[in-house]
């Protein structure tokens, strides 16, 4: 009964901001800011479902995400986040089922994918930027509502004989808890997997002090102490936080893209689409030469500084491709500037790096360029003269999944690796991506990083650093048949096979998120048990029951 | 076009040996084994479609599991193993298509389950049974036939100027090569990932000096020397082997359960089925109290010792399970016999567990117990009075999902821990069940490993070493309730819930064979663009030629 099959209910907009926001309330006292879910039920993206009882969708997940980014750029003050809900006795029943029903495999795909990068957006902040988040449950807390809770660093219910945690997805849904649920029980919360068993099949969910034992939640508090307590724990937390107390933060004003039927083009970055051919071409434009070159100058440029504007264009254009472009297989990746001022961008971020701001704006262009990573889509990188692929910029061509460099002696092109390639923007698993790439040759990352100087595109080939150089009798064909060939295989084999070639090497919790839970969440969201017309999906809240087909899988 | 829905195509046996191989031929000579594939056309499990090319049905890999086994247990003196072909200028086309897209859903899922198992019992040899597996491609060598030499620890391809390796499914196919192929390419082999993703896309594969190049091969040789140079190089990776060259071999006889239509009744192990409930009843018995203690007294006691009897049984109930009970969502776990006889097994298995046959019954033991770890269907242990969870036998309570003792003062049951729990029967993550366990209380493990003495009901569950424990009053209606809600979940929410929990912790090149990869195929497998009347694996070998919903998800 997937009835909508249309690959987004509406113009989907990532562009929000405090003032604006319809579910969620954002307040700071100091070094405490407290983000609250008050979700309108008359607001979901689509008129077709009610967000009862702080139930969510993609529109309401945008505004968290929203307000994690803007803590972090605006409220350099803030050292901890205490995560509530203005509604009573309610924190959080989760994804909206109503919605997941109506929804198409694409857009549940999808919907699952950015609230997974939220939930570990905190995390990041947690892990790199000196802020805490405290989930304060005021009430019940089901499903994706403790999967929020769980990518907080502690969680407290309120001891009200009543509240109680739950996954009930497998047992009332037919799913999984897919947004890190089940694999943050055990990996993060590191809790029992026989107790992660019983609590992942109990509608009900845990309470009380089982669920301190069980190390489902950190502690429970009577409702009379439950803020007071909250509160008091994260002044404790703040009081660790590196985050400078008297720093102006700078304001994330609107990206004002131009949007026409094929392009949608920004300062920095723009992607034009060929819809016959399924390919876009996405172009990232480097710095001006004159770019601020201390914490002051940076400060005063704000989001106007190159690499948080590239980035945050790029971070918007990847997300506006995944939702609205599901036809474009394949994105050609293309740079154009100066490489020496890239790299003198990157000697101004590795300089100051330890400056709040710069390590926002780093740990921000790293989560953009794994959002690429997570990007269903092909990503071939060409290297043609004028191009700046150094440093920062080098990632996108070792994030794609080729790269074409041209070997035109008349019109040489270069690469140029930096210090950003040795360290600040790791992938999700743990690694850089020189250290991905070279994983059978782990001496020769440190050997290129101390090159010291740009390659051409025979050394570039040789140094491993592109997949082929053609020259230029051979670029064109060569470039044109690559990106032929592949727009005609199964896009989903090769949304299979990307997720499994781009992730070699070490795994991580985050990278398990994606690649075990989220690969088992799809294939359920393809079975009849679940999305059939008798499917638990399609027939919760309604009178009839679900039949399974009993057979295991 | 899923036109077989039933869930095996016959009455599948994984009893076989080499005089009744039909697709094999094994032969030794000295420290080296030839494992040759000479595939029958007409001799494949289902006569709706022939082995043509050497390619392979379950039927062929349960001949190929088989002589791995046997080169184990009956050729201690064989220390490097050649796997190639006797067909000229084939070495092996891969699984067969025509075989895939006549299967259920269930029936590949399956297949590529035991496949996978296969070749990750040929690393498991080569790391931890001084056995050396050199791959000698003979001929064209394409997708499963790519990822069987992958599972060897060197690869040579013959450099006639026509064979090469090749991963032809996502271009041909539209599916994965699930059977370790794209994760071995990168994670074993270590072939940049950009070099992977174009490997993975051509259909024609990579040959000669190319393939060496690029890792997916180690040496290339001309035809005419080519068996010379294998065999070269297999008595040099022989000589550094610490297998015994004097020593006699034990042989495997075929198992003979009785078998019933609602049980499966082997000497140590029986399985009795319920359909109405969906539940069966698994009993392993425990040894005798005289069981040999001396490397002369198991050499001499062969495959009647009792782990070996005992696992080889348990193997092959559990292989029968899967293929031919997909009803059966539920397993019940129990023992009967003498904890102390157990222990004192396990007492002599630690004893002597670098003497050849002692290791290989270890691991073997480890093996089994992954295969449970792998089978999709819930296992609850029940352990109860006159039960003998202990030692080995203790893992199959902490590789259940959940275990139950009950705890009456009138009938004490007990459990108790030993060696064999702290480290020989590791699982796939690398981690022992018991460290997989407490992967929040790391310290606790050794501190149960060295309690030495039986864990009474109380006990058992203060440690955390059982789920629940209740008395005797609430025990029957407890299990039951438990047993009764779990058979009425969604059967692919629970396979996708308990293939998550139960791999807690780490992953390794092996865990992300079934999780990550594993999990895709599976989604794939599910696809139209792969499945549907009109997608690439239907498609495939036919007049028409595939139709891709070209989305991207």
């Amino acid at each position: 009964m997937e009835t909508v099959t249309k690959a987004a209910p509406v113009r989907v907009s990532f562009d929000t901001s405090p003032e604006r926001y319809r579910h969620w309330k954002l307040s700071t006292e100091g070094p405490i800011a407290t983000l609250s879910m008050d979700v309108r039920e008359d607001a979901g993206l689509s008129s077709d479902y009610r967000l009862k009882l702080n139930s969510y969708d993609l529109g309401v997940d945008i505004e968290l995400a929203d307000a994690i980014q803007r803590i972090r750029f605006e409220h350099p003050e803030v050292r901890a986040v205490i995560i509530t809900s203005l509604k009573e006795r309610i924190f959080c029943a989760g994804a909206n089922i109503f919605m997941l029903r109506g929804s198409s495999h694409a857009w549940k795909v999808n919907f699952c994918k950015f609230t997974n990068e939220t939930r570990l957006a905190i995390e990041d902040a947690s892990g790199n930027s000196g802020l805490k988040f405290l989930a304060a449950l005021n009430g019940i807390c089901a499903g994706g509502g403790y999967e929020l809770a769980l990518a907080c660093d502690e969680i407290f219910l309120v001891d009200d004989g009543n509240s109680a945690v739950s996954l009930p997805e497998t047992p009332l849904l037919g799913v999984l808890p897919g947004t890190g649920g089940l694999t943050r029980v055990v990996d993060k919360r590191r809790v029992r997997r026989d107790l992660a068993d019983v609590f992942g099949t109990v509608a009900e969910g845990v309470k009380g002090r089982r669920a301190v034992e069980w190390r489902l939640v950190d502690a429970v508090y009577p409702t009379s102490q439950f803020m007071e307590r909250v509160t008091k724990r994260a002044q404790e937390l703040a009081a660790g936080s590196d985050r400078p107390a008297a720093a102006q933060g700078i304001r994330l004003r609107p990206l004002t893209p131009q949007v026409t039927d094929d392009a949608i083009r920004y300062s920095s970055v723009s992607l034009e689409i060929d819809r016959d051919k399924r390919v876009a071409r996405l172009t990232v434009t480097g710095p001006d030469a004159q770019e601020p070159s201390t914490p002051d100058e940076i400060q005063q440029a704000g989001d106007r500084f190159w690499p948080l504007r590239a980035f945050r264009e790029l971070d918007d254009v990847l997300l506006r491709l995944r939702i609205h472009e599901p036809l474009i297989g394949t994105v050609v990746v293309r740079t154009e500037g100066d490489p020496a001022s890239v790299l003198a961008v990157d000697d101004t971020l590795l300089k100051h790096q330890d400056h709040w701001l710069v390590r926002e704006i780093i740990h921000f262009a790293k989560r953009t360029l794994k959002r690429m990573d997570l990007t269903s889509r092909t990503f071939f990188a060409l290297i043609e003269p004028g191009s700046c692929f150094a440093g920062t910029l080098f990632e996108l061509a070792i994030a794609a999944d080729r790269a074409y460099m041209l070997d035109d002696p008349e019109k040489p092109s270069t690469i140029a690796l930096s210090g950003m390639n040795g360290g600040p923007l790791k992938m999700s698993n743990g690694l850089t991506r020189l250290e991905t790439r070279f994983l059978g040759e782990p001496d020769r990352v440190g050997t290129l990083l101390s090159h010291g100087k740009p390659f051409d595109p025979q050394q570039a080939f040789e140094a491993g650093l592109v997949s082929f150089a053609p020259d230029e009798l051979d670029w064109e064909d060569e470039v044109r048949l690559a990106i032929e060939s592949r727009a005609s295989l199964s896009p989903d084999a090769l949304t299979g096979m990307e997720a499994n070639l781009r992730f070699a090497g070490p795994e991580t919790m985050e990278t398990k998120i994606f690649g075990r839970l989220t690969a088992w969440q799809n294939w359920i969201f393809q079975r009849p048990n679940a999305v059939g017309d008798k499917g638990a999906l399609t027939t919760y809240g309604s009178q009839s029951r679900p039949e399974f087909d009993y057979n295991r899988t």
